[in-house]
């Protein structure tokens, strides 16, 4: 029996406990993007170096102008090292009444397929997948005493909520911080039995705009019309920011955006994705973007903007006939290829401007930017990763990419040098970000274990 | 010393009395938009039916399927019949933060300029208004043991949530309500020194809208541009309902709505209105109308639409990179002359589903309308009740338009066959429907002593 098939079998016995664990995690209430539950992120940067320590790592959550960043290091092995990164925070929970349970009281619920899920926030995004890899970590140390190489782990509490604290704290930790590889873990598998490996991933531009008028509220019986109505300048300066094919309209949005290689859009065919299998899920059934694209490429690597919210006025139950005094939006661009987030966010605001009316002022809120990123998949260490994750799931794993952003990807590749594995084991109905967030009980169960043959698999 | 020199004079001396009068249903959180003040809606109407029995007044407050209507009669004195409509219902108060004290602890500011104003949510709209008039019928019974006419007295609890009970409740009382002329408190003086009377008033369409797409909310990095965000679908058909000079896109929204006539346009003329005036109290400087028309053609005499509402995804602190499966606004047109309603409403439904893509549902709402109208003003009564409101404030009163809606005229006129005299005390800075609203002391008192002058006046 080989070390790798006694930690796997102890992963096995040990599941019971390791859920234990993960349940404890999820019931703090870590909601980065509201200040009224910063101390439920310092609980869980706490949590989480206390845990580590109990394994053996040299662990602290170190402060920031924000939460707490949590670093750990357990390099007693020789040979290469790697960096995981994860985040410890969640997203807003509201609409509170559609869920079926608190949000914050995890369970494990049978779907009617007999699919066991662990529900919560935070079980898929970011919680169940970091515990993943430190229940390995935990696995490999309980049963040899040391792990197969030298590890250090990084977890944020700020990725929800523009994450404006990792690139001080890298920059000023990067000697400490670096490795050979960069392990990340908060992406998707390609199915529910294929595992997956992002090396294509989409950057981010997120802003937020305030259209103010009058001084106050204002009757729109006796100003209506005469008086500028942000809710109406907001909605033109929204609407104008697609044309009629669905492209984006800002000045130079499209720069550096390439018609996607031809190698890749083969290997992208031989997946087998159906556009209405994906939108099939959410209730829908036509791709809303750019004309002429497939809904792949739409998600995977063409830009995009989104409208994240917006609002002015009275949005309560019945009538009231208003003309507020303000208007807000949250905008958000993914990004693709060579887009350049500062130059995306600058068109923006000269879009806003020029649609700006007599007696109107905006203001902007910066809310994070990230470029796009793709990784040399024919580097050794993305070989040995995606070996073992085939040797895991009974199936070869594949190189995908991926329309979410991981802002920390770009900085691990700018700050400290590092390319990226990113390997995680969500599935695209886990409802992140949305009621009734869930992560499978074989995701958690079987990315302990694959996350324990990759650490093998990369000291060899 | 006549009768009215003794009831001027006892209002004078009570008129401490009668601000404790009005502070107490001041403090009556009679929201009617919101059912969780259903309770204290019935509070309000109860309290009126108390005090208007106390003055000798056959009075009850009605149950309806939503909010109670106040019913009260004297009609001892024979001769001519007047039907004063008011309403005890209230604005909502948010956003609570602006207000510079509790909106339901009225008391009495003193402004820089040291006028004396009545501070508190239904100062101005409508508490203190329609209690002007209860005040005024108190005088008169207190000095003479009677009304100098025939007087009924209605008061509605659903003005500000869309009044669906009360053309119903007109229909069916028909017999008991009709008079010989209407009464109506919820107007403006032209100016703090001018009295008026509106003989022109605006109708109102209001309808909400509520976009649906994918059946939960969803990751914007997963699903961005693949799946219809309903924020964006929601701007562009607020955007496309107005052209870029500022008219109202709707098929047929013109119908019926002819150019100013030139009589009125001259009249007006002489009124010394000054746009940078009336935006210049609100911080605005610039009429945000349709190009080519000025601003109280805008506000008077012009159709309108407004955006009074709109909402979707997230919009609390930070950001959320969420594509919502819902999105809504609540738009109100403001009609005039002989536009219908029922068409604009249908006008508007119908440019809402000529805008929705693929996998999108609208879901409509109606919440209130009511025909724009015009009284003859030179019928006798309106000469008597200018006449008296001249002889009050030293000053000759002014035959006006106004922009506010007042459905009830319209009913009034329909449903019982009356003429309405609409003579109201509000000032244009009482920033009704806004926070800090307040209502002068000067137009409650001087308000109570107008009331006795016309009541007398159309008993002549």
């Amino acid at each position: 029996m080989t070390d790798l098939d006694k930690v796997l079998a102890r992963i096995d016995a040990d599941l019971p406990a390791a859920l234990d664990r993960l349940f404890a995690v999820l019931r703090i209430k870590s909601i980065s993007t509201d200040p009224a539950f910063a101390q439920e992120c310092q609980a869980n940067a706490d949590w989480h170096a206390a845990d580590l320590a109990s394994i053996g790592f040299e662990a602290s959550a170190r402060p920031t102008p924000g939460h707490p960043i949590v670093v750990a290091h357990d390099r007693s092995t020789a040979g290469p090292t790697a960096l995981f990164y994860g985040h410890y925070d969640v997203q807003p929970v509201d609409p509170l009444e559609l869920w079926d349970r608190d949000p914050f009281e995890p369970a494990i619920d049978t779907l009617p397929d007999g699919t066991k899920v662990i529900r919560g926030r935070g079980s898929a995004d970011d919680k169940g997948q970091l515990m993943a890899f430190v229940e390995a970590c935990r696995a490999w140390k309980a049963v040899t005493g040391k792990l197969p190489i030298g590890v250090s782990i990084l977890l944020e509490g700020e990725e929800e909520s523009g994450g404006a604290n990792l690139p001080g704290f890298l920059a000023a930790n990067t000697a400490e911080l670096k490795a050979d590889i960069g392990l990340i873990c908060d992406t998707n598998m390609w199915d529910p039995r294929t595992p997956a490996i992002v090396t294509m991933l989409r950057g981010l531009c997120g802003e937020e705009v305030i259209i103010h008028a009058a001084d106050r509220d204002l009757h729109s019986g006796f100003y209506g019309s005469a008086a500028a109505n942000p809710n109406r300048v907001l909605a033109r300066i929204l609407a104008d920011l697609h044309d009629d094919q669905g492209r984006v309209t800002l000045e130079g949005f499209y720069d550096g955006v390439p018609e996607l290689p031809d190698s890749l859009r083969a290997q992208w065919a031989t997946l087998g994705f159906r556009a209405e299998d994906f939108l099939g899920v959410i209730g829908l059934s036509v791709p809303a973007g750019e004309a002429g694209r497939d809904a792949l490429e739409m998600v995977w690597s063409r830009p995009t903007c989104e409208i994240n919210g917006m609002g002015g006025g009275y949005q309560g139950d019945g009538f009231k006939t208003v003309i507020p005094s303000v208007a807000s939006a949250k905008v958000s661009f993914r990004l693709v290829f060579d887009q350049d987030p500062h130059k995306v966010r600058a068109a923006f605001r000269a879009h806003v401007l020029a649609r700006l009316p007599a007696d109107c002022r905006a203001e902007f809120i910066e809310h994070g930017s990230g470029q796009a990123i793709r990784f040399p998949d024919d580097d050794p260490a993305f070989g040995k990763a995606r070996q073992a994750l085939s040797d895991e799931w009974g199936k070869p794993a594949v190189f995908i990419g991926s329309g979410g952003s991981i802002p920390v990807t770009h900085m691990l590749k700018q700050s400290l040098g590092m390319d990226v594995v990113l390997a995680g084991f969500g599935l695209e109905d886990d409802r992140i970000h949305s009621p009734n967030e869930k992560y499978n009980l074989e995701s958690f169960h079987k990315g302990i274990r694959s996350w324990a043959r990759i650490l093998e698999a990369l000291a060899k």
